[in-house]
């Protein structure tokens, strides 16, 4: 199978958003008065974001989910998204996987592929997306202001926990191991709540390098301070209701455990109910776990409120 | 050097034209009324879209020139772009050589970096370019019709000429070899003829794959056929003047050498003279190599008029 073949076979749909879609130079798109667009990039590589061993079809799905979380971290609406793949070789079944994952996470977002590029090398999965967002509603990283209240949606922790069972370094119960495989294969974006949030949100960021990772970048554009009440974090995995994981190991996987895609915010105290009835509108918890400090740096509390003196580091690529 | 320090050191510049530029989640951009988006995304991989020993200046100019010339053959006006790079480690040489080849078409363009992603591993640089066009003027590859004019761009051959010298197929004279050479290592994006065949070309595209491979693009796209006259493309290739190149080695590189980044283009006969306004306007020749038919097929003719039975191949990534 050549590669206009196998473009053909796995990719072409009939351009539903776009004016012109896969199969020119460029694809044609009208973007909507009223709004500005949103863009983000990300790639994916075996052996450093994903196992050799995981299924296509959710790859397929976390190629997209991850790109739709930096959306979300913005309230924008997913539009369409653009996909260049590198394959070692053409395999049917993996391609067949892999595009019906793909297109399922899209569908359900009504974001269109509008175009692409496929060559052959080691495999390397890279997704640009654009979306949507009403003139000046964007929530940014640099929006927060001292006093305001710091959330987390969802549950924190648990693909970190998944990889550190993958890497032989823990042993987990099977339904332990289970739940928090899912966590990590097949993230949700969490399109919904960035959306409810614009106008409430004062800033805003998704979780990939891991929370204190990704907080400080909030804080850096935001040239603010944070504290982080422990005791509201400790909770935060979901398997942790399925087994007593030892505390030491529960605080790395929340606190530096990337790839969680879930959103951490902040919004002013008085935004405190109206934050509520977005995650409520959403189908999601979310979780006051600290404030927003003029101290220019971020303390851990513990539950005395005695500040934590550890290094929990983030992810980065080079380091 | 980190991943984020990596970022701020070689690529983060101040945003001009977008809203909100590298360092948040997305880039926030606001379209122009009265225009449609149009975009593409190429990904180039060491071994196979571009040699290990490159000039990584050269690199960061090709990297991007390719992505400008599909904006170039729908005749849209480049605006921004996303960079996702994968490198095996970070070499500040190379990175500085990279960026600043990668600016330097950037800046010429006034097409800005918005965003992009960074990771450890095989070399690997995928651009997706965001261009803007006025509303229905895009020139798409469906759009040709029986009895058009063929037109190229400026030269064709050299850079699979410098390819096969590279591979040790060919020996060539030193000035013919640095000739080649720059053509492979430097195509010209025609974005400025691109815009100037905005009503006057009824379909286009860039030469990456080969010129038959490309055209077989617009032929399948628009339903026709057409047929090409040999001795119009024999004078095509540049080195052609400083070397007397083998016959049979010159349709090779003419007809199925890729990595050209010309233009292919029809138009009505009574446009011959908008096109040759457009191509000095656009200082750079256009040579007219054949014409459309209702024969669903593609036809080489020798200058005797007799079709010639050979097959060039086009480049495809998994054939």
């Amino acid at each position: 199978m050549g590669e206009f073949d196998l473009i053909e076979r796995f990719f072409k749909r009939p351009a539903q958003l776009a004016d012109v879609g896969i199969g020119d130079d460029c694809a044609i798109w009208s973007p909507r008065a009223g709004h500005q667009l949103a863009f983000s990039t990300d790639m994916l590589l075996e052996g450093r974001h994903f196992l050799s061993t995981v299924d296509p079809q959710s790859l397929g799905h976390k190629a997209l989910a991850v790109n739709l979380s930096d959306l979300a971290a913005c309230g924008a609406t997913p539009k369409a998204f653009l996909l260049s793949l590198s394959l070692p070789r053409v395999d049917e079944a993996w391609l067949s996987g892999f595009s019906s994952g793909l297109f399922q996470l899209a569908d359900f977002n009504q974001c269109e592929l509008i175009g692409g590029d496929t060559t052959q090398g080691p495999l390397n999965i890279s997704i640009t997306v654009i979306g949507e967002v009403p003139i000046g509603q964007a929530i940014l990283r640099s929006g927060t202001q001292v006093g305001d209240d710091l959330y987390v949606s969802g549950f924190l922790g648990d693909a970190r926990l998944a990889l550190e069972a993958f890497r032989g370094n823990i042993s987990l119960p099977e339904n332990v191991f289970k739940s928090a495989r899912l966590r990590m294969e097949l993230p949700t974006p969490r399109l919904r709540l960035g959306q409810a949030l614009r106008g409430i949100a004062t800033s805003m960021a998704d979780i990939s390098d891991g929370l204190l990772g990704d907080l400080k970048h909030i804080l850096k554009a935001s040239q603010v301070g944070a504290e982080i009440y422990l005791s509201s974090t400790t909770g935060l995995m979901l398997t942790g209701s399925l087994w007593s994981c030892p505390t030491e190991l529960t605080m790395t996987c929340v606190l530096s455990g990337g790839d969680d895609y879930e959103l951490l915010f902040t919004a002013a105290p008085t935004s405190a109910k109206d934050v509520q009835a977005a995650a409520m509108a959403s189908d999601i918890q979310v979780t006051r776990i600290g404030r927003i400090t003029d101290s220019n740096n971020l303390v851990l509390l513990d539950a005395q409120g005695q500040s934590l003196n550890k290094h929990y580091p983030s992810f980065d690529h080079f380091s």
